[in-house]
């Protein structure tokens, strides 16, 4: 079934997401008409995962154009919605890339627009699918020569995050279809909870066993010797290899270097961002404070409490092991830095 | 206020508990008066923090000598009730060791008994004092020369955990006396954020600025340079400084140890277990899958899922900066091994 799950689907007139916000209870879809609509999506999570965004973002510069048309837009007003797009979450760069690269054809008018969209979405997929095959192929030569591997992921990184398939969860799913993979430890990734709604949904559909736990686990998980690998996605990569990815992943990175067990990557190439030297020039995107602050509404904290809410973290290149981008595996840790070998 | 707050109190007749359940929102007691509803409150956490537990172990000694009185019990009946609540949790060893003691006083009646439980309660509360003032010493004269320190902790080690006044929250506090604290960093402390119910809720009483962050923030937090040290409480220390402490106290151990910033433990000496050589020999509470799978009785997961719930994991004493003791600071990391310096 998640081989057809798409997180964002253009439906010829307007785009369709999977209200992400709803899972795993609810599979509610949102039709998206307008800008508004979409950047709103983007911002409360309706969409999400860096390459699921940047599929919306490339569609929403087609309906920036369709809304412009039928609202009588100039083309600077086009391009004024084009770039709240852009810039509606600050921290992954698939979503500007994308939309830088559907720009291009702006010009050309909607058809092109669509096509390009279309382009980047069908070239996502593809990427998840070589990037499930090398992640497969490392892991097993590096830690699964034996046994069935116990895999630790963090946030989610699946169909619902990309444009199909998924990164990290790719790989997880290319074990399990070579029939290498013991069990899943999916973090359930607060405050938004997006390992143990969305994680665990995805591998439910796809009959992988699985155990959520709290993000506080991790570390003791992979110092007890219970997972043989971690296996995370990327918001943002920099020529350094220094990863920006969901808060809490630096902590998996930290006990898996004591550990002594790999820790990989799993991102496009797109999501490298070669003209960012070092994560220092990353910036991190502080969301608002009730999300650690309340529960579904409810407010969990005392009433004086302040919440501090990074949405998310970098990991030093220095404690990434393998990134698994669509043209193979760098051993970043060891010396393989993206801004040498990607340039 | 929270000096006279009181998570224990013995009323003459029976053990009165505040219940940590319903915090911050309501401060409710329960009426404890024979020895399965004490069990139930240990097991449900309405009383907890490994001091607290072993003040209200202490006195559940007398709880059943009275019950026991009251409904015709044979000693060796007695005897059988004061096990239970002696291995009501297994991974503190303070409960062990404070019923342990008042056993010891067993024979002389049920006058000697509450004067030893009221021994180790007041005991108790002079530690946390000191502790204090020796944990607040070092953390000056290591890392707050020349300005506030900003302190992350994990989980709640105040007074509520306690007899009263707090361990590691006892340090900050001390801290806060002295004009010297500029901000608390408080996790969450998933799954039952006693962090943002309880940590929070003493540090209103207090007046002391802070944050409460999703636990998976902690490791960021301390990369990107936002605190200046971590101090977090124990529930078992081994000979060697494995430090058993609630789940996630590991990974804020090995932030700060790839920082470069004090990590300390601070617990009375009577949480080091010194039959315990390593923290290979601690056992590790496993607790029920919902509290990992639901929220407040809504399940989160979906259906299908497994929950994996350690409710403590093992930090090594080489990342244990310093144990903060009522006896003074053990620099564990550098060679002050418990198992050397408190035989």
């Amino acid at each position: 079934m998640s081989q057809e799950l798409r997180a964002v689907d253009w439906t010829g007139t307007g785009l369709t997401l999977i209200d992400q916000t709803r899972l795993p209870h609810r599979t509610e879809t949102v039709d998206v008409r307008d800008v508004d609509t979409l950047v709103d999506a983007i911002q409360r999570l309706v969409v999400r995962g860096a390459p699921a965004i940047g599929a919306a973002g490339a569609y929403g510069v087609a309906l920036a154009l369709i809304q412009g048309e039928r609202e009588g837009w100039s083309e600077a007003r086009v391009r004024e919605a084009v770039a709240r797009i852009r810039e509606a979450r600050p921290t992954a760069v698939n979503l500007m890339v994308c939309v830088d690269r559907v720009m291009t054809r702006f010009t050309e008018g909607l058809d092109a627009v669509l096509e390009e969209a279309a382009a980047v979405q069908r070239e996502d997929v593809d990427a998840n699918r070589a990037m499930g095959g090398y992640g497969a192929d490392w892991l097993l030569k590096k830690a699964g020569e034996d046994r069935p591997l116990r895999i630790l992921t963090h946030c989610n990184t699946g169909a619902l995050a990309t444009a199909g398939w998924g990164t990290a969860l790719g790989v997880i799913r290319e074990l399990h279809a070579r029939g290498r993979l013991e069990v899943v430890y999916a973090d359930e990734t607060r405050p938004l909870l997006q390992g143990s709604r969305l994680t665990a949904w995805e591998l439910v559909q796809e009959g992988i066993p699985h155990y959520v736990q709290a993000d506080a686990a991790a570390a003791g998980t992979v110092l007890r010797g219970e997972v043989d690998a971690a296996i995370v996605g990327a918001d943002r990569i920099a020529a350094n290899g220094d990863t920006a990815n969901k808060v809490g992943t630096v902590g998996v990175a930290l006990a898996c270097a004591y550990a002594g067990i790999p820790f990989l990557v799993a991102a496009p190439t797109t999501t490298v961002d070669l003209s960012t030297p070092t994560g220092d020039g990353i910036h991190i995107e502080l969301r608002g404070e009730d999300e650690v602050l309340e529960w579904a509404g409810v407010r969990t904290a005392p009433a004086e409490s302040r919440g501090h809410n990074p949405a998310f973290d970098v990991t030093p290149g220095r404690l990434v092991t393998g990134l698994v981008t669509e043209r193979g595996v760098l051993e970043v840790s060891a010396g393989e830095l993206p801004g040498d070998r990607l340039r």
